[in-house]
């Protein structure tokens, strides 16, 4: 069952801390898991979160250090020494070691890894410190089980006894030559199944998935999703097993992807949360405000190149923000499903199907609107019939066009390797605002002829 | 090395397929991973697709079945008797079995459910079906390795082994009482190296974290994701051990929530694709834009209250959609950054303090806008200085309301129970829109006095 943080457990934590019980404090804790108690320093001040940390054992500690946010992390990183920092990440995993090493300072960086005491251990470290953190590198560890092809049933199951002691959990065995290039896996069963003297080149299965050091992390997630993998092999230029990576480190890409394309869609453009500061969420939302109100300045511009229409059809300017409203909402929708096709690997045909199919599906939506807009000014708005035709006429040709710039601006963005999400949120209701409203007066003007 | 399917590729297997040529068929499928075909099968017309169905073996098509667009799933099992699909899931394990039984219409679930061969199989399917597809229960399989607590380790050893022959893959090995009351769980390093005459019940570790049928999906996702686990056993109301869940069901959990929000965001109401059809687009994309059309209406009307300003302050009117897209942005930012916070359990504090916080936010960043706007106003777009510092003024209050509603929204939707993601998208653009307009004009006739 699952450990709620309560008010009143809080409150004695602070307390104990405030009268310096120690050995309280770590009995206390004690059965509390390692991710509950990251949660509790997360809500104590500085001096709380440091002074737990130093009540517990390294086993947990170390646990708990990878569980923290890192701004608390950082701030208890700052704390320690090299050799305490070095101590912890020994316990870690290399991919998590690594990640927390990434995050020091250089020169920190240099004396923890010179202080720590496991050298096989250090030398994976710093092996994967050279990979870009959005590769397969990034995300692999060194801890797997492998076998040479040229043993023995006998010699294998001797050598995967030792490796195995620091792997925590065996999810294949891989099978390599002479020069480590990866030839395949092993089945388990049939290692015990074989007699002992059988060369491994005759049991193992000469198929095996793997990827890349440099493929991109969103294509391990895709791979490992599609074929159901919990574990997938990595490998060099040269083809030789240089790690592998787990579903669990799979789920936080997934996790990462999700978040940034809602944070552009909303127009946020850094990974922030609600509890960051308010200089760094400005940072985060000031950007796209400003190319909104630069766009705004656009259709302002626009609006003033009507203005002849006000004397004798003012009314249409009431209409202005309806229109713009109508644009950017049915701009999202195209680019979002877009999006998210293009990041399930689900879009098939080409450009031209697509933008085909929208214009039928905008044409369609966009009739109907236009009827509800004819019914709705007379009836509930009272304008004129000659008003409320041209804006209707008005409504679908801008619902079209939004619809259009909403499909192809991803599809474009994406052709050419950038970001397609980047064309959702403000970007598209921006420039879906400025066109729509040229749109509308253009097509009010050549009918009412102002 | 993953498998892309060549435009070529395609082409030769329509070819085989139109000239009848299973043997080759066959062959040239049978060393593609069923995923691959499975997504080979959903490029083909409904006739290829079955044919090359029939030409597989049995247990690549139940793994291919699962892998199927739901659409194509529908076509194929329609073309199969009820004793041919209770084979392919006789291959599956009894939560997926149980998950396309469901899709099926009520008198074909009785007749498969009927044609089940294994006994077993067929009673952990039907106990699966009951429960709600969003839990817990839902989620779940049976495949599972227990043991009593009063066995002895041999005994264990023995029943493992045969329980283990119905589990692809070992997570966990639970320990439950005489009443099936999970108690704990088995380490198998312990029980290997303890004497096999030795009560399991002096051996297992009393702790385990589990779920109930009852609790919702997504919180399973978040406990399992937080305690890193790769499988999680359920219990019932009393504690009895009824099934497990893996890791893999809860990678499709955080997808499916992830795109969720995301299509909300954009205003889709429902789980649709790019190559849905124009009618399932339709009913995703046109209530909210039908939402965004009556929001639409209200502007109008809210604009036509300050006509009286259009004979002397008529460039005002230029500005409503500028004031409209502003709100319509801050408000979304707001109401994204609250979204994720409460899908992220990271919110801390009061909504009071959520609200004080986002005001200081919107004020700076408002501040900020305003002079940009006066700038702009004047060197830009030549308005009078009354008329920038006017607009500039209704900017700020603009932006700090819409960006308070934005925050206030979410946060009481989700005290409610209702999902606060709904707050985010259209909805909210909407509204602000409403009110950005009318505090808008509210200032300027305050100021200019129309």
């Amino acid at each position: 069952m699952e450990f709620k943080i309560s008010r009143e457990f809080l409150s004695q934590i602070e307390q104990l801390i405030k009268e310096n019980k120690e050995q309280e404090l770590h009995d206390l804790l004690h059965e509390i898991h390692y991710a509950d108690i990251a949660e509790i320093m997360e809500e104590l001040d500085d001096y709380g979160a440091i002074y737990i940390f130093n009540t517990l054992d390294s086993e947990k500690t170390s646990e708990i250090l990878l569980e923290l946010d890192e701004e608390v992390r950082v701030k208890i990183l700052r704390k320690l020494t090299p050799k305490e920092i070095a101590e912890e990440l020994d316990e870690l995993s290399t991919d998590d070691a690594a990640d927390i090493i990434a995050e020091l300072p250089q020169e920190r960086k240099e004396q923890v890894i010179s202080e720590l005491e496991d050298v096989e251990h250090a030398k994976d470290i710093v092996d994967l410190l050279r990979y870009d953190e959005d590769s397969a590198g990034g995300l692999m560890g060194k801890e797997l089980v492998k076998v040479n092809e040229n043993w023995n049933v006998l010699t294998c199951v001797k050598e995967m006894r030792i490796q195995a002691e620091n792997v925590s959990r065996v999810h294949s065995i891989y099978v390599v030559d002479d020069e480590n290039r990866l030839k395949g896996r092993l089945s388990l069963k049939d290692l015990l199944t074989t007699s002992t003297k059988t060369p491994i080149s005759e049991v193992y299965i000469p198929k095996v998935d793997s990827v890349k050091v440099d493929t991109k992390d969103v294509e391990v997630a895709r791979i490992m999703q599609k074929y159901d993998l919990e574990a997938i092999p990595v490998v060099d230029e040269l083809g030789r097993l240089v790690g592998r990576i787990t579903i669990d480190d799979i789920i936080d890409v997934i996790k990462e992807e999700a978040d940034k394309d809602y944070q552009l869609a909303a127009g946020i453009s850094q990974d922030v949360e609600a509890d960051d500061s308010i200089l760094e969420l400005t940072k985060a939302r000031l950007p796209w405000l400003v190319l909104a109100l630069l766009g705004g300045f656009i259709a302002v511009k626009v609006s003033g190149q009507f203005e002849g229409a006000m004397e004798e059809y003012g009314v249409l300017f009431f209409f202005t923000p309806l229109i713009a409203a109508m644009a950017g909402n049915v701009g999202v929708q195209s680019s979002a499903i877009i999006v998210q096709g293009l990041a399930n690997n689900t879009l098939g045909g080409t450009i031209w199907q697509r933008l085909y199919k929208e214009m039928r599906l905008s044409l369609f939506n966009g009739l109907i609107l236009s009827v509800i807009l004819l019914l709705g000014s007379h009836f509930l708005l009272g304008v004129e019939y000659i008003i409320g035709i041209t804006v209707a006429i008005a409504l679908i040709s801008v619902i079209v066009i939004a619809s259009l710039i909403g499909t192809f601006v991803p599809i474009t963005l994406n052709k050419y390797g950038i970001d397609p999400a980047l064309a959702t949120g403000p970007f598209i209701t921006t420039s879906n605002d400025i066109f729509g409203i040229l749109i509308y007066f253009s097509i009010a003007k050549a009918i009412l002829g102002f």
